[in-house]
């Protein structure tokens, strides 16, 4: 059996009975950041353009656009809430693939639940399949179809959420292979893009043709049956060099989704150790912004090259200088999305402390690895080694930081209140009969009952 | 100015009363062929389950579908009537890329021009420029592209569609550049498809995701500035070599366009010198069946290996057999559309007419040539040689013979006096003020006057 129908033939026999319980639970948490990071972009200039955009175009009312509460066809709002759940840069990362696994398939998985009405247990078990069969891809033809220039959240998410969706509509195993077919020959979307919105389009563009691709292989369309491993195939296309065993290798055994991480923090993933060793250090010795003479860093060499902008002028800019993050985690403890406003990173208190930060360039330390030294006004010299960052595999993000991550972005648009209920449907969604009511909460002043 | 600058600036300052006639003249046989061939498509099963699977998507009424009268959105028409355009494999072919050029761009265009009010000469100029922007982009990346696996019509014909909907949309320059950004970045297709639906679908995605990029940049959303010559750009991650010359070089001066081909027979384009020849000798010699005892074919290598079913079971069969083709030839005097039934390919007369047919290889014979003898039963040797098949730069397919094409194909749906109409129409397209009423008459039943 080739990789292709191996693939089709995992995702049709696996079922929500069968997903081991750190399956369901991380997919939960999958579900609960991308709610955050798609709610606090809802009206993010790039969101503003897609919805005008489709509604020009027009299309049933099927699917909710989160956080907006209009709604469009299921192709529509999979197009809209995936590049949605993207613009923030502040997705999931599954980091031996850097694909951000969330986004493709929840947005697709998503709008076709709403619109078929079927329960949280359908969206899980849709969710868990489809991230396994996109990061599967993924896994066969990283690193060489990522270096080459593919964004590969666009394309091996195309198949991701063809596998979520064909799993929602019950495709058998046959109509499965053809849908992986019309995802791999739409699947799309250049690296050379990053910079611009188009990269946030790649994934709602992933999401909605991999829908259309279940949709159609559900009628009966047809696909070559051997999209990843025929002669002109994705693979061979898209990846100088590439590894199918990769795709099958302990199927249904082993889920590449327990190694997907969750940012902490909205900013440049190498500033992140060194801002888990600013706070921890805060924490622990109550450190206030007046006691401290130095912030030191010991970092990476990527942390210079990637986030070396000494003097921001804007939130955005903020994010991508390690100067700005460890100076605001000092003063405010945290580095989520609130902190990196235009007025934060010009403000004279916040100036004040980026021109205390020192980053040095250290021999062995590793990306997700720094070592913070805080020297105090009173003469002390504090040192935390921080050895695996927050939301990394070996030191994944604890539920209580991911639900504090989600209310920061959350209550952008929501109040506490409905933004708390939102976040216990998702808890205990498997028990959730039809999502339409959950969706709801999604939508400003909307609530299921009064808070 | 890069590439992809030069292409936006050709496409925003070009205009109708700059284009060379005959440019204009062969854009309205693009049209012509173009709606002969949706036209016999209307009813495929391709067609038929995307037009289920739009309709249950839904969109507003602004595009009709071709030959089926039900409007869909302009995204939605342009990937159904597209899929339409290239289902029977019968479109028009680019020789030097291998692009169908018509196809992608006029499908994205027509949606948009009737959609908007706009006029024929609008439509042309549209057309004409974005078949060119689909050539040059195809030749910079052509053959190592094509080799690559990609079908090149799918990925090119994205960039086509963005700038004929970018050129009625009236986007600046600016606006153009990020809409051939955000094409490139959605353009996909494999070869490995071919043989299945999927094939059709490539041509009617490039339309869509086309026309999608050109409503998107016309409303600010952002792409790469530099989709054609960035380091992690179209050609670079899609092609081994490319030659960005070959897109800018005598840009506005000369039209690829015109060694554009137009297929004159409904089969494999390798059998096309073969069956010229067969004619010919039919009709200079009055040749009946029973005057035949032996059709034999000198022919390029690919004959044997691409057509050399000896037994067709099919219509489409049919089409790939070297064999039906000459004896259908000889005996219909044509080889179109109608030609290649299940019912043809199985009568006696023919089966005893292809059991009379050799194909021979014969080194020094090109893939446009043949030569052709007839041994007739009375003992006459008729040879002709076929130096540059019908449909071929060199030999182009005349307007009469063209015509003839379109209406066996349009009468598979529209009476005779309708699909003339609708002929006329665009024969004098320039001046049709509005689409909508040329449109209509591509719907059996509908017709401006009584004819």
């Amino acid at each position: 059996m080739g990789a292709t129908r191996r693939l089709a033939d995992f995702a049709v026999q696996s079922a929500f009975d069968k997903l081991p319980p750190e399956v369901i639970r991380e997919s939960k948490r999958c579900i609960l950041n991308y709610l955050g990071v798609a709610l606090g972009a809802a009206h993010h200039q790039a969101v503003r353009l897609l919805i005008e955009t489709i509604d020009e175009l027009g299309g049933r009312s099927q699917a909710t656009i989160l956080g907006r509460g209009r709604r469009y066809s299921a192709a529509g709002a999979a197009l809209i809430n995936g590049a949605m759940s993207h613009v923030l840069d502040y997705d999931d990362t599954h980091l031996p693939t850097v694909i951000h696994p969330t986004g493709p398939v929840l947005s697709a998985a998503l709008a076709t639940a709403e619109w078929k009405g079927l329960s949280g247990r359908d969206l899980i078990e849709a969710l868990a399949i489809g991230m396994e069969v996109e990061l599967r891809v993924g896994s066969a033809v990283y690193p060489s179809h990522y270096d080459a220039g593919w964004h590969i959240t666009g394309t091996a998410g195309t198949f991701g959420a063809a596998a979520a969706v064909g799993k929602l509509l019950r495709l058998d195993e046959e109509q499965m292979v053809h849908a992986l077919g019309l995802a791999g020959t739409q699947a799309a979307g250049l690296r050379e893009m990053f910079g611009s919105m188009a990269k946030a389009l790649h994934v709602g563009k992933a999401a909605s043709n991999g829908l259309l691709s279940a949709m159609l292989a559900g009628r009966g369309f047809t696909a070559s049956t051997e999209v990843l491993e025929g002669r002109r195939g994705f693979c061979a296309v898209t990846a100088s060099e590439y590894n199918l065993e990769r795709a099958t290798v302990g199927l249904g055994d082993e889920y590449l989704l327990l190694q997907n991480g969750i940012k902490p923090y909205a900013c440049g993933v190498v500033t992140h150790p060194t801002i888990d060793g600013v706070r921890r250090l805060r924490d622990r010795f109550r450190l206030k912004p007046g006691d401290v003479l130095e912030i030191e860093a010991k970092v990476h060499p990527l942390v210079r090259e990637l986030t070396g902008k000494k003097s921001p002028r804007t939130g955005l800019e903020g994010k991508f200088s390690i100067y700005f993050c460890a100076a605001i985690a000092l003063i405010e403890g945290n580095a989520r999305e609130s902190q990196f406003t235009d007025e934060k990173v010009s403000r004279p208190d916040v100036v004040a402390m980026m021109d205390r930060v020192r980053a040095h360039v250290e021999p062995g330390i590793l990306e997700d690895q720094a070592v913070v030294s805080i020297h105090t006004l009173d003469g002390r010299e504090l040192v935390e080694r921080v050895r695996a960052a927050t939301g990394t595999p070996d030191n994944p993000m604890p539920d209580d930081k991911l639900l504090e991550k989600y209310m920061d972005l959350a209550t952008k648009l929501l109040t506490t209140g409905q933004a708390e209920q939102l976040a216990e449907q998702v808890g205990h969604m498997e028990t959730v009969e039809e999502l339409s009511g959950m969706i709801a909460l999604t939508i400003p002043g909307r609530r299921r009952r009064p808070s």
